[in-house]
This record gives structure tokens, sequence and C-alpha cells, in this order.
């Protein structure tokens, strides 16, 4: 139900309305649940108090740098209730994907050009993988040298994640491996860009790691494991039963989390606690553009911690 | 004049008529003039019987890697009559747009994402840089270690190109310096990548390195030194008299050397001993889409020593 009006969610009547018709809340967690190593205020108790109520809650999270039991560490720290079962990070996702939904892939080994996290959920998924860490091999345009990068043989498929160790060798080995159309190209997620507010600083998301291989191998991933793919719930569903038209996603950032919660058809709800600002959701909303009318949530409020205010 | 035939340019009497209307001759080089390390056969031949004829010949690379020595180094290595007042590469043409046309920059200083050729053309032009070389700190997302990435004052420029170095944090600083408004985003080209004739290996272009800056500054490119943007010929046309009508642009590439051609209103010539083929021909002539009208050359030929062939 994506509407030209947004209702907002800051008083008790939409609380109470959203509270009886929806069972399960996924929560975004950067932006919504905490913004870097500090909890949004109220939002510990907002979703301690949805639990209480007997609501399911899953954390569903684009970030590929940690693996489930590091965000379940997280979570409690920040004091938020979790378990390794609610949490669906990419780096889990994505080996999930490899696994069960490439099958092929029990064949064959994969080219990972992302971080110890995505490859402790390789491991733990016994998928074989290569490639994690800095590769020191340093490469120029000269055709000897790019010939000189060793490819492996039986490379079924090339994962991209976030990748502090990014380098040009290791685009020339993903673009050379996807050189083959039969070899898979998953991405976990492609999110461009977190600015920290007011700061000279941005953090690039890994949607830049994802376009230097995209460039190099001129194909675009054949799957993205994160938001706003629908693989996503495809994951969820396997641990939690799920009836879309009861679920609720809780996002900060209208190109991922609300256009994974449109297109997997379920209620969504915009917080104003990360990356968007009322500025960007009415330009969405203005938009006449059908790509951006797919990222108008159904509600918005400032942040989760709002709710708090309501039933205390 | 784009039209939907293009004219075989390796008989006599095309080449013939050829000759008399033109009087200058861009050469691409890679792909046209020479494979990797190999003159393409007949080429240095063909180069010096235009010379003969009293033509001007001027080279015309997106190659950020060589200083303009260097290519007059590797030109007469291979055979082919050069001198530095002939080598327009852009490494030299990105030095060139920030010196006389971003004036700015007098006051300023450039953050360099690229290579020493990069870095000896901007010296020579005495443009204050910085960032050249190995970048070491290694970063992850966390916004901590994002913010202690040191940013320098006083950069009025974040220049792009070929860097064997790119890293995150080089990433994290091009989208940071790029966040003021204020300061210009150069690349030197965006050539997406070139495959090497039926083997596994892939050359990943420029373009690699300058989409992930893009991503992360969330800005595209203000200024494209190479082709296909018309820059190129301004940076020409400063030392050589060039009359578009009688001039032609040779090259491979149909999206950067056959475009420039064409959006600079010269005459062009696609060869098909680089990145082109056949088929590719036929898919841009053959499409509706504009975009790709506007990369279907006025001739064609195999490879420049075709006209060695003919003269011989």
């Amino acid at each position: 139900p994506i509407g030209m009006t947004v209702k907002l969610a800051n008083c008790e009547s939409v609380f109470r309305n959203i509270l009886s018709k929806i069972d399960t809340f996924l929560f975004d967690c950067d932006g919504v649940l905490w913004q870097g190593n500090i909890a949004v205020k109220g939002a510990p108790a907002v979703v301690a108090h949805l639990k209480s109520l007997g609501k399911q809650v899953c954390y569903v999270t684009n970030n590929s740098t940690k693996s489930r039991h590091r965000y379940v560490e997280k979570l409690t720290r920040l004091g938020f209730p979790a378990d390794v079962n609610s949490v669906f990070s990419t780096a889990y996702t994505s080996a999930l994907y490899l696994k069960n939904i490439a099958k092929v892939l029990v064949q064959g080994k994969v080219y990972l050009v992302g971080n110890p996290a995505m490859a402790e959920e390789l491991d733990s998924l016994k998928i074989q993988h290569f490639g994690s860490g800095p590769d020191n091999q340093v490469t120029t345009q000269d055709h000897d040298e790019v010939r000189s990068c060793a490819l492996e043989n039986d490379v079924s498929a090339v994962l991209v994640g976030y990748d502090g160790h990014i380098s040009y060798t290791k685009m020339i080995k993903a673009a050379s491996y996807l050189n083959d159309p039969k070899c898979l190209y998953v991405a976990t997620n492609e999110d461009h860009r977190m600015p920290l507010n007011g700061e000279r600083h941005v953090v690039p998301g890994t949607g830049c790691v994802v376009a230097s291989v995209t460039v190099a191998a001129g194909r675009n991933p054949d799957v993205i494991a994160g938001k706003p793919g629908t693989f996503m719930l495809k994951c969820i569903q396997q641990t939690v039963e799920i009836d879309p038209t009861k679920c609720m996603m809780v996002g900060d950032r209208m190109n991922t989390d609300i256009l994974f919660g449109n297109q997997s058809e379920l209620h969504t709800l915009l917080v104003l606690s990360g990356v968007e600002d009322q500025e960007s959701l009415n330009k969405a909303v203005e938009s006449s553009d059908p790509n951006m009318k797919r990222q108008v949530p159904e509600y918005c409020m400032g942040s989760i911690g709002d709710w708090y205010a309501i039933y205390e």
C-alpha cells in the first residue's frame, strides 16, 4: 500500500493501530537502533516493550562487516534483546544464498572480495572460499602484469561485500573470474555512502566496492543478498514465520529499507534518525519518477524513541 | 555527419578521398597503433606516410599512466614519428584543465587519486598536489576509524585517474573532500575495461577507480579530461591549429574515441584492431538508442595497417 500521503506514526492512536495489526517488526540497525556506537534514545526500551507484547522482532541489516554472533554482542551491549536466530546480516544471507539457492556451488569455490565476518559465515556453512585479507600484489594496467595475477580454477562465484583491503589487483581477479558467464556474481549490498551529520568525513558504503567490480566485470550482480533485494525476506522466512500483511519493516534509508519493504509487500516505517531527512522524504513523495515512488514509506516518524514517549 | 551507413575505408578510392579532405589525424594509441607492447602491423609505416604527405598527426589517449615524455619514448621505440607537442594523454590534459580552466586552483591543492605520471604532469605545471602512492592506513566503516583519516585543508580539487594503490582509505578521503560542493571533481577518463582477446584475464579500466569515488562522493565528475569529453579537443587546439571539418579521429572504442569525434564534429574512423568487433559495431548501427547512435563512426576498417596494403 504505497500512497502519496505518509502517515505520521508518533501519536498514540497510530501507534495503537500499528500494534493491533502488526505481529512482526523487522528493524534495520545503524541509523534506526543506534548511531555509530550509541543507542538511539529510547530505542532499547521500545524494542523490549514490543517483545513484552508478544511481537516478533528481527534485526535486518545490510552491513556485511559483522557476523551474526558479533551482532548479538553489539545488540546486547546496547540493551536490545537478541539471539543469533533473530539477526539477518548480509555476511550471513549472502553465504546462505550461495549454499541454498546457487547449489551448483557445492562443487566449486568462491572468490571473496570481502572481510573476516563474511569469511566466518562462509566457513559456518562449509563453503570453500579464498581471497579474504590483503592482496599485496601491486599491478598496473600493463597487459603482462595483469596476466601475472594468478587465477585459481573451479571458481563458481565471486562474492563482493565490504572489503577494507579492496585493491586494483582484486578488481583484476574478480573481473577475470566473472569473464566466465557461468561464474555467479553475488553482492551483499549496494549502499552508496553514509554522511556523518555536519562533519567533513564521509563513510563510503559497500556500493563503492561493488561499483568498481561491476565496471571491471562489465556485468551487474546476479543477486543482491541484502535490501532492497527480496531474497532477504526468503532468508528470514527460513527461520521466522512471517505473514507479510502483519509485518513491518522499520528503516532509515528509502532506497534500501523502504524499497525492500514495499517490494516485499510489507508495511513500512521510515525513521529520520539516520540517512534521510524531511527534505529527502518530501522529494520522494513529490517525485513523479516511479523508482522514487516505490521508496515512499507508509509511515514516518523522527525516531523509534518517539514511541517510548507515547506509552511511557 | 553521423549516418546509419558506415563507409568501409580499406579501398583505394575511399583512402584517396580521405587524404584529399583531411589534413589532421588524431590517433588513439592502444588498440589502434599497438596492442600491448607490439605495434599493429603496418601502422608505423602508415603514420610515416601520412606525415610525408604533409598531414598533421597527434596522439590522443585516455591512458593516464604515462607522461607525455614516456609516450614519446614508446611511440619512437615502436617506430612512430613523435615529439612531446604531438602527445595528448590524460595525465597531461587533466593537469592542463586544473591550471588553465579551473583557475581557482592557483590558490589550493589537489588531492590526487592517481599515479606517478599524473604527479609528474601536475609538477610540470607547478600545481600543488598530494595523495600519490600507497596510503597504508587500513580503515573499516566504523565511524570513529573513518574520522581518524586525516584531512588536509585548502583542497580545491580531487583528481582521479588510474591508481594501482586505490584503497578504501583513499575513497574515504576523496569522498570527504568532495563533501564540500566547491571542491572540483576531475577524472581523467571512464574507460570500463579491456578484455584480452580470448584470455581469462581482464584489464580493469580507470573507470573502476572513478566509479568507486563517484559512488562514495554521491557526485559525478565535473569534468572528464579525456575522451569522450570535448575538453580534449580544446587542449589539442592550444598547440595545433585544427579545422574540425578537415580533422579525423581514429580510434578502436566507440564510447570514447568515436563519441568524442562525433561530439566534436570531427570525421571519425573506427578500427577493429582493439576493443570493438563487427558485432558491437552492428549493434550500434542498428540501435534506436540515441546514445548508441552518437557512437556510430563515419568510416570503419580492420586496422590502420589496411592502408599500407593499399598504397604499397
